[in-house]
């Protein structure tokens, strides 16, 4: 009955970059924040403090500034894959990484202005294992409301039900998505991939008439597979962001679905997985 | 040397109402977060526990949903009016009221479906002492950058100096403001009124080549006045969202303005107040 | 109707500084955030955009950390007082300076090991003038529940009333505290003061039978002035954390004050100030 | 090549429930955030919209406080042992549940009063598939920092290392914990046990050389292994707090690790598992 080190992986997060292009008086943005995460031969640090084999998140830092500058910022995906096969191919002692970005998107106002998009966050997933990576797109906070077209009815009763059916109610979600691509190069390259994901998920979710948050939940998915043959899988967590009718009868008012509250706890919380079935295995867990 | 209750006030803070109006198929929405506070003669609750002059803070709630199906809610500014209005006036005890409101705006995706703008929230504060009413619109976290067209130079040196002059770098800001109006009626309504000085704010920062942040500041404010001759004083919170060019010189790549660190704190603050010299005095702090 | 540079100031947020005091084996912790705020003759900055009066705030975090090396920290509110006496007696365009500092406490584990207390946050603002400097020292998130010796009754009622009336309920707040100094020397220093300050508002929160929160807040207020002769104000926020009983009668189960839900919004929130009648007038607002 | 539904659950999240208990005149206090999550055949209500196997979110809300008022809270181990098997056992459309709970500790003041203790908080993940329940326990936010005692020597060096070596440094964290039990019954109980498992985090976390945080991570859960038999593995997630020196050479002062900029990002990021190699194997993912 020994004691081991299991599963173990170290890394630097949340490093904050920030590129600009010029093309004379007209600048882009890209702004990430990057997180890296590596795993290997890595038990004598655990076990005695040798760091022969670590690549200090320190360096990891450096690498992530350094290659915003050399190579560019493409897309976030592509930095990301840049990244982590540079950790993998270079260093004996790692063997798999993981790169977490998530994109603060920017409108513009002027060649050089720009007004930060606050809706919801671009986010990537790469991993590599030295010989295959995995590219997982996704967004998160992408708020979104159907003021009509839903209903709750024909749900299980118990002793603890108190819940009225509804056939008329708002259904709201905070969406947070992630999406695996079958290779690591989409069809018109990763930010019109992105942005044809995005408008999926949102088409799904304004079209389709709904009887729980897991029937939209499901429409979203099998939209954004139908729309795009370069993804195999998509995940789904959709809170479901309550609005409660307000009884106003005490006040000799009624309510025809006029005013409502926003609550906050507890919520309703949605999660599915939509995939091909012929999807192949992922390298890991998202 | 007494004792004694000096100023206080109460209230019901973030009631979250959303008010859902229907043109036959296609909706719209307010969606408001309301905090309301009053004052008057409540010493009695503070020295005995004697609540006779005392509306529970439930009350005011129950008034908030019942006033937003009564009254509707033409903008945050005019539901905020109705409000400190009815709680003056209506209790003899209450002398004050103060109602602060946030308003999170949705853009439209379909005739009863909306996204969520994530961007800057507006906001509305109302006072009302019985006699005289105060109206000050604002907005929180509208996040602009100008990648050039900023420089800073010629400060003050110490023994404590070390920031080189820069004679272009990236500014950016959240920028908070609030701005008081004239009266409680500006021309065109106070979402038309919302929108132009929102739309003056942010011209005047992209448009200003920028010495100092605080000079963005006047800028920013001067225009707000120039343009609306209903406001009669602004005031703004720029905190300087530091974007720190990072020194890749370790690894022999130079960097033209190329790559930054978006770095949290610390960071610079700067508040100032661009005002009308013939301002009437304001009903109460901000 | 000229349009005119009103109130304004600018400095360093959030400069986290930590310093470790060695005697020997033992080491000992200050943990402080600082955020200073400079006031004086700034109008050409904001309207020329001529800095020759402005002393950067990058300037005024490498300050924060220089003193405290070469000063160390007494205590929050000394180190506060070092500061503000040094902004403004070196620089002859600062006329005011204002030092926030939040304190985050260690519990000791071992000579050199700690635990962050997580519980309230320390608190010191220290104005000065040039002339005179005032010390408020104060509390955040303590957090405290009474289960019982609570109850709210004989309150207005109106045609928004729906609230019944209790006499037993629990009474749970997040203390949000500032207090004033007499001087800038409280006997016993400043830790002992801060340290029997919050005793008194627990004790009086503990040992008061509520008749309204307001009630409590009251008894707070005067513990601490009938305490501490130092203390010439106390301002106290107190949010009412509601605690409301579940009705489970639809369960067929009785609720005798045993289960509740922890409601985050809305919220009452009372706000008050005990004053002695002599205090002597403040430097600015709190 | 059809699309198919994958894995997914539903549940309702952050039902907050407080428990008073009392003995005359002295009370307890159990304060929990329950989440809940179920699994089975939910293929038609993803589908079809037909909900006839979906026992509303809002039902999982009522179980929550109707248990708690009937079965109390004897931990919040034990009370979430008994939502997952009233949810499976009662239900023949959900074949698993899984219940989160976080609780939140209060400091007695009195006998019926209490300080909410602000440090760390407790975490309980209980899994049940209609044969076997596994018990994960846990704690959050623990920040712990030993102020010397910490070397970081021997890494790797690449072409983006800036890092100095060090031989004393300040390690700090806020340790993330998971550890699993051998059963659903740890002698002394859920409380005890959660209570010794955490002392020995700290212990080791204190008595610890560390020179990696690496290092330090596998001594924390050798040491809970070691110390408790009922433990069969354990996970943790230490963030890196980086106290960065600060370069005071440019005001002419020495800087012998006296003071630290507490930085916010990036940050350090070490996971781990130390586990038996008897372990179970576990019934899902933590």
């Amino acid at each position: 009955m020994g004691i081991v080190l299991g599963p173990n992986r170290y890394g630097k997060a949340q490093t904050r970059v920030v590129r600009v292009d010029r093309d004379g008086d007209r600048h882009t943005l890209r702004d990430l924040n990057v997180s890296v995460a590596l795993a290997g031969d890595l038990a004598a640090t655990h076990l005695t403090g040798d760091n022969s084999q670590v690549l200090p998140t320190d360096t990891q830092k450096n690498t992530v500034y350094a290659f915003a500058r050399r190579h560019g910022i493409a897309s976030a995906e592509e930095f990301g894959l840049l990244l982590a096969r540079h950790f993998v191919d270079s260093q004996p002692g790692i063997s798999r990484a993981r790169v977490d970005i998530e994109q603060y998107d920017w409108r513009r106002l002027g060649p050089h202005s720009f007004e930060r998009d606050g809706g919801s966050t671009r986010t990537a997933t790469v991993r590599y294992d030295g010989d295959r990576a995995e590219v997982i797109a996704g967004l998160s906070d992408l708020v979104l409301l159907n003021s009509t077209d839903s209903e709750f009815r024909g749900y299980v009763v118990d002793p603890y039900t108190t819940l009225p059916e509804t056939d008329d109610r708002i259904l709201a979600t905070a969406v947070d998505a992630r999406w695996r691509y079958a290779g690591t190069a989409p069809p018109g390259g990763f930010d019109a991939a992105h942005a044809a994901v995005r408008q999926a998920l949102v088409d799904a979710f304004v079209g389709t008439y709904s009887r729980s948050l897991q029937q939209t939940l499901y429409a979203m998915g099998e939209r954004v597979l139908t729309d795009r043959p370069d993804v195999v899988e998509v995940r789904l967590a959709l809170p479901n962001k309550h609005h409660l009718l307000v009884d106003l009868s005490p006040f000799d008012l009624d309510n025809p679905n006029s005013v409502f509250v926003a609550a906050d706890r507890p919520y309703g919380l949605i999660e599915g997985t939509v995939t091909r079935d012929d999807a192949p295995p992922e390298l890991g867990q998202w």
